[in-house]
């Protein structure tokens, strides 16, 4: 659950990490940046902002924006209406994304999630500015932002985030404000 | 046709354009940006730069650079392998665009294209940094830059250049470089 404050306090910091990235918005845009802390109520270290730019039913392009040290929690895209599920890139504009998908567990990660027991992937990919990756459909992934926080552009498929599977059983995609 | 070193110099002023947008590409990227004259060798008033970011069977997620007044000639995406053809979105992120797509036409243009004989849709849609517009599958569109130039995010289906049908029939998608 966030607070009307803490809603507009994570929107004003994802605009000026926009802007800083040169992502110009439109005021309209800016108003309606999307915040979550997936349910857990701990904004700061479990979230995401979100700026859907269009999202039909074949394509979909976002901006993601994450607080330094702010991890988008583990889950997967499960096939929907005949699809395979969400295939989506990830493109890194600025700041440095740890992202977790399938795979080789790294030996010794480079950060670690809150409520660790709720991670199962540990393969590392590395994203700095000019990187990308692109995860497979259904596929577990998760991804923490560096110190200084990053901005991402994710290129898809649709996006049907009320799908989405988290390994966490507390998560909630969708955002309660008080 | 294209001798190299015009390529080069394209290249060139497209990635000080990305750059100065703010986006970020790899040595590779740089290295790799696509410079079509669409084979009517008059680059400077009919071209595109690309840098293609992604492009599957599902998504395609581009960036575009056009010079100041720089056209990129009317054709439409039309269906294949059981698609509706190619859906796309362009979003500016610098400069001024005018895009022209079917629909009510414009009783007086901003801009006028080269070759204006092989035009056929005047519907104006003005883009500024922040607007973008999303073109169905299988109609016609063309656009051109303002004075400054302009860079744009394609947001799309699965690119295939080489089923584009343009309107002027002297037109040659793939670049010939001498």
């Amino acid at each position: 659950m966030l607070s009307k404050a803490e809603l507009e306090r994570a929107r004003e910091r994802a605009a000026v990490a926009l802007a800083e990235a040169g992502i110009v918005l439109t005021p309209e845009e800016r108003n309606a940046i999307e915040v979550t802390d997936f349910g857990l109520s701990d904004l700061e270290r479990i979230g995401l902002g979100v700026i859907v730019y269009v999202n039909t039913e074949r394509v979909c392009a976002k901006e993601l924006v994450l607080f330094p040290g702010q991890t988008c929690p583990e889950h997967r895209h499960p096939p929907f209406g005949g699809t395979p599920g969400k295939e989506e890139t990830f493109r890194v504009r600025a700041g440095l994304v740890y992202l977790y998908v399938e795979g080789p567990p790294a030996a010794e990660p480079a950060v670690q999630p809150p409520r660790p027991e709720h991670y199962t992937v540990w393969h590392e990919v590395e994203l700095r500015p000019g990187a990308q990756y692109t995860v497979p459909p259904d596929t577990r992934h998760w991804f923490q932002a560096g110190p200084e926080g990053a901005v991402v552009s994710e290129f898809s498929t649709q996006s049907r985030d009320d799908l989405d599977v988290f390994t966490d059983p507390e998560i909630q995609r969708a955002t309660v404000v008080a």
